[in-house]
């Protein structure tokens, strides 16, 4: 049986196979991919794509723990892209999945993949889309897309997903911060996390908060009404409402056209992208192979030349 | 008097004539910003640069302008080039730095330029880089850098100072909450804000965590050892030894030759940013001006032709 056939027959083994080939690096395996991707594309299942972001210390590994092992004891087959923050310095991954969602995993019925974030900014890729096309032709309900919160790759996720949400903590809902993070632009519902304890008067109220300022984020043309929910990852409280608030935005922004658009432009968005990278590559290879512009860069360094007209020699040469 | 030398006089207004100039994207007005950098160039003060990260509500602009208001007590000069958050979607900015730093902005030994940080990642730019040759050269002691705490804003703003901080609130000390953040490992110092009233315990057991987790963060050879200070921005507490320490690591900096390499390392990565971003540009336009691409792109929507093969094609086009 090919791998398409065994990723179509929902095979654990097969999907694993195939996300290590989508994210691979070596030319063999980008032709392969190719092929396989071109395959799946035309088998698609019906899964909905969910992006989290959020700040460190927001709980959002464990919210998605908690409504992950919510949906999956309601049947639900979910799929899990985690980016796992490694050192961008040392590009060493630090945590392993192992230490993360350790309950989940063991579930036969999710499928999680964790990917070092180092390399492409904060980890989401072209290759995260290929593995979501991957677990949605394989069947599965749910493909979350986790992503560390920094600014460019909470971009890309956006662009991955049917729904985009941001876990944010209690007291984190004065206005004028809220609204200095671009994402809350990007994101269709607002989950406030940590409703519990001591905490749960002031989760109340960054609710509260986000809602009323909820006016200030225009909503774009390919997003529905944002909501605020409020959650309790520690007491599975709120799943409920995220899990309906989620069907009902895919199921207005199905009949309104927006799903399907949404999509179309995400798909136009990657394809700039890829072409971006790509020559951005052949730029990267072409500064590190090429020894004069080392040297070019020294002239730089000992006065010899100007900055501004070192840059335009690269590039001349570059453009050649 | 010429542009240049009103500015090493230190005239105000030819100050913000000047950044307003390298920050200006008319071709005219880079041909000039071009000639201005490189006499400037020729003559530096002996400004430190000191940058400022961290999340939104840990009270990054608050410190500021507490330090700041600090240092300008103390007689120094101070030049602050804040990136002004912006809407990322819609482009405008939101906050003038009107709302921001309203009491050192009055001061006269004080230089506040905000800028939208709309366009490029974070808004940290080339521009921002000249604008801080323009106020050392005008002969400035401070000059700040405050970033919106975004991932490759902040490496661009690393790449600009020769301290970088990251300022952090209490309670965000937990080991592995502090790994996550890549950014951590770029930090020459730590500042640990909101050491007052309720919070002042959770803070100092914040600064213990950091401070014991600092082994973790990896210094690299172009970083003294890393240190961890306690402030309070509302009671201005903690300044001094904020200062002290800058004070410190530049001149241990200075003596391990350090500080040049730092230097030097960043002036070649600015080379092979605008290197890239000159290539960059160009891809954008390609891509915007030629209708062809727009079409092949919609060949793809329309399921006529694989997505690979359309990228493939753009390139080949592009690449011609």
């Amino acid at each position: 049986m090919s791998l398409v056939d065994k990723i179509l027959k929902g095979e654990r083994a097969a999907i694993a196979k195939a996300i290590t080939l989508v994210e691979s690096s070596r030319e063999n395996d980008k032709q392969e991919s190719k092929e396989l991707i071109s395959k799946l594309i035309l088998n698609p299942g019906h899964s909905v794509r969910v992006g989290f972001s959020g700040s460190p210390g927001v709980g959002k590994s464990t919210f998605i723990e908690s409504f992950g092992s919510y949906l999956v004891k309601k049947s639900f087959k979910l799929g899990i892209l985690a980016i796992d923050p490694s050192s961008q310095l040392t590009g060493g991954s630090i945590l392993g999945d192992k230490t993360r969602m350790s309950e989940i995993s063991k579930n036969e019925n999710t499928f999680i993949r964790s990917t070092p974030s180092r390399g492409s900014l904060g980890g989401v890729s072209f290759g995260t889309r290929e593995a979501a096309i991957i677990l949605d032709s394989a069947g599965y309900d749910f493909i979350f897309i986790e992503t560390v919160g920094v600014g460019q790759s909470e971009i890309m996720a956006a662009n991955l997903v049917d729904i985009f949400s941001l876990i944010v903590g209690p007291g984190s809902g004065d206005e004028l911060q809220g609204i200095k993070k671009g994402i809350t632009e990007y994101a269709d519902i607002f989950i406030v996390n940590k409703a519990d304890g001591d905490l749960k008067l002031q989760a109340s109220k960054t609710a509260a908060d986000y809602q009323s300022s909820l006016h200030y984020l225009s909503a774009s043309e390919t997003s529905a009404s944002k909501k605020v929910m409020l959650v309790s990852s520690l007491e599975q409280t709120g799943m409920d409402d995220v899990t309906t608030t989620i069907q009902e935005i895919i199921s207005i922004n199905k009949k309104s056209g927006i799903f399907e658009k949404r999509r179309s432009d995400q798909l136009a968005y990657w394809i700039k992208e890829e072409v971006r990278n790509h020559i951005q590559q052949k730029v990267e290879t072409g500064i590190r192979e090429n020894d004069q512009f080392e040297e070019m860069i020294n002239s730089v360094l000992t006065g010899k030349e100007t900055m501004h007209n070192t840059i335009d020699l690269i590039l001349k040469k570059l453009m050649k």
